[in-house]
């Protein structure tokens, strides 16, 4: 089956040597195999690996009911949620226009309490409704600003609040018996998917839905790019020679990654990525120091460091192929030294942009490309699922749980603790 | 002379050692008696070392003038401004309230035609005014910004456009000449300051007045900034603490420093602090990578990596002191298990949240804490000028040129190549 979405290394220096490269590559055929057959020491962790699991067309047309329902009746939709449970809907809400539905907000997304009384006031007059999403309902960010925002409907529509409140929480937890007891909407936090590997799942597709998404182009993309790694083999699977290459850079010394991209509506899929692997592989003493380079801007910025810092660094960049924008720029008889651009297109700028930045920083650092065919919800089902899968093979080869995050409790207990929980 | 701004090392590791540290500070007070007497090397980029220089009275006085008008007759302001030329604007901007201003949007950012397309579609109807801040006019991202939004409004406005455009450059350059011919009003850019430097010029402090921000409490704070690191012996400075803590850890083998908040309004801060110390530091294979903690969210993402990742990177927390936001979480008859909140403040618990982490991190990794007296434009000015000053230390104590930054131009020379300039 041919890919429409590719990876290519450029590694001039050769830091990685062709023997290496077949070594390591050659010994991951039991590694995907391991993966593909479903890890036990992993079961209660692998629900996204078949999409279809949590994604299947009756649950989609059930999310898509709800969904339409909402869209009609809201001015504004309130994603309450943190961390996987709102990285993903809002990598792609932000990324891709929303015709004619409500306004998006996220809360609980922090204590700020700037931050809380700023969502308040936006919703001042208008039909609200929200979905507080949260596996275990014990993070505080989600549950507090739940209460507020819950509070503020209640003081709005009395008991008819429950009918704009959607919780989306595992089946039989608190946040379920509480739906029950107070009639609030409720849907299914797939329990054996680990927060940050949720967005192909009612998590991530019923905001994506409300905002508009296609979810069934996004499950139909992730599908086609299961079905790939699950064919190609070992040698040319994309999720594994992506794997490879991060954990021999990192053997060799190098310790972040750049998830780089000239589109600046990546800038949420960046921040879902860098969950995806800080949390996955940031243990141990160990693991790639996920960082995002939101070009062309950040070449004014960081660009400086990437071309001559401390060499521990090397890129990814997205490139996306289909152009779905056009500024052109308009000739005028001011002269202003650009002329050299009359009447060119922005996109075609950018594209060049792009191609020399990869050209003046590949002669200093490993570049990894990923051409991207387009940016729709279809391309980010691809790019959701392969970065999952390929997370899975490097926290594998790195020796890591991907699917645990213990260190995040450190600063949870000191906090209860202090607040006398 | 006390300040009300102060910083302080966690090291629980005692990485740093007491004799190493007092060895750096007490050999640093040569080069902080150099950097106040003006270092004659640097005397073509050392123009914000006295505030006074380029934020005169007369100087605020005019800028505000040209503010007033604009702020009653725009309905949006463009900035159109890349790196060193938005970054200070921005961060303050975005972090304060514009009450009754005109809406501030940022073009000149990137060369995406989808961005460049939804600037041009915001604009529509409404009286637009635009500033555009370039030092030396051939950075494409402004410059091909500014022809399409100048294109817009000659043909909105026809021959009056030209009262709608600001343009700040510097004296002699071909903006300032265009500026003339054409009509714009024109401010200029200080020929001896570097983009990231200039937060304390026209160049941050015009778009800064236009969205409302008080300019004159900015710069008092700047001034008594710049006193207290002239006065502060050197064992006591501010500035040359903070540069020997980050020296002294990248000597040891650390290689990226986080500035961390838990208010997310320093998201843009930490954008201008990044180029910041990116730029000048980050050359002949030296600097520490600067990445951004935008706590609590980030806890629940990166977290993970800071608590138990490679153990490459150091935090610098901004600790606000004065509480200027409430929402009290309301108690209700929901038994949502969040009870032990009830009646609390988000600001209190976020407080107890940053103390939790600090507690929890500083355990792991070295710890540094600013004590940021407010978040208003007085201590905006403090932290501006603080930063400037202590990243003129640390590049010097790191052996390099903090002001200059040659490897920006890599990919510029290839792309000007394959653009046909």
């Amino acid at each position: 089956m041919s890919s429409d979405l590719s990876l290519h290394l450029s590694d001039q220096q050769q830091i990685i040597t062709s023997s290496e490269w077949e070594t390591l590559i050659l010994s991951q055929a039991s590694l995907l195999n391991r993966i593909k057959a479903g890890e036990t020491c992993y079961s209660d962790s692998l629900g996204w690996l078949d999409v279809a699991q949590w994604a299947s067309p009756d649950a989609l047309k059930t999310i898509q009911a709800k969904a339409d329902e909402i869209r009609a009746k809201a001015d504004v939709f309130v994603i309450i949620g943190v961390g996987g449970s709102n990285q993903a809907a809002r990598a792609i809400i932000t990324a891709l226009p929303n015709p004619g539905g409500p306004e998006i907000l996220y809360a609980g997304l922090s204590i700020s309490a700037h931050y809380m009384d700023q969502i308040l006031r936006q919703l001042a007059g208008k039909s609200v409704y929200i979905n507080v999403i949260a596996k275990n309902f014990e993070t505080m960010e989600p549950g507090i600003s739940f209460r507020a925002l819950r509070h503020y409907l209640y003081q709005q529509y009395g008991d008819k609040a429950s009918e704009r409140i959607v919780a989306t929480g595992t089946t039989g937890s608190h946040l379920h018996q509480l739906s029950q007891q107070q009639g609030y909407s409720f849907f299914a936090f797939p329990d054996d998917i680990g927060g940050r590997f949720t967005a192909l799942s009612t998590v991530g597709l019923l905001p994506m839905a409300i905002a508009g998404i296609d979810i069934f182009s996004l499950v139909q993309g992730a599908q086609e790019m299961q079905q790939e790694l699950f064919q190609q083999p070992v040698t040319e699977n994309i999720a594994v020679r992506y794997a490879a290459i991060r954990n021999l850079l990192y053997q060799k010394g190098y310790r972040m990654e750049m998830l780089a991209f000239f589109e600046p509506r990546f800038n949420y899929f960046a921040k879902w990525w860098t969950q995806l692997f800080a949390e996955s592989e940031g243990k141990q003493g160990k693991g790639l120091y996920p960082v995002v380079g939101s070009y062309s801007e950040d070449l004014h910025s960081i660009g400086q460091f990437v071309q001559e810092g401390t060499p521990v660094l090397f890129e990814t960049f997205l490139d996306v192929n289909m152009q779905d924008a056009s500024v052109l720029l308009p000739a005028d008889d001011t002269d202003d030294r650009f002329a050299y651009l009359d009447n060119q297109d922005f996109w075609t700028i950018n594209k060049v942009a792009f191609e020399a930045t990869l050209e003046a920083h590949s002669a200093k650092l490993p570049c990894v490309t990923i051409q991207v065919p387009a940016i729709n919800a279809h391309t980010f089902g691809k790019l959701f699922y392969l970065f999952e899968f390929s997370c899975y093979v490097s926290g594998s080869m790195l020796g890591v749980n991907p699917f645990d995050q213990p260190g995040v409790e450190a600063y949870k207990s000191v906090m209860f603790k202090k607040l006398g929980k």
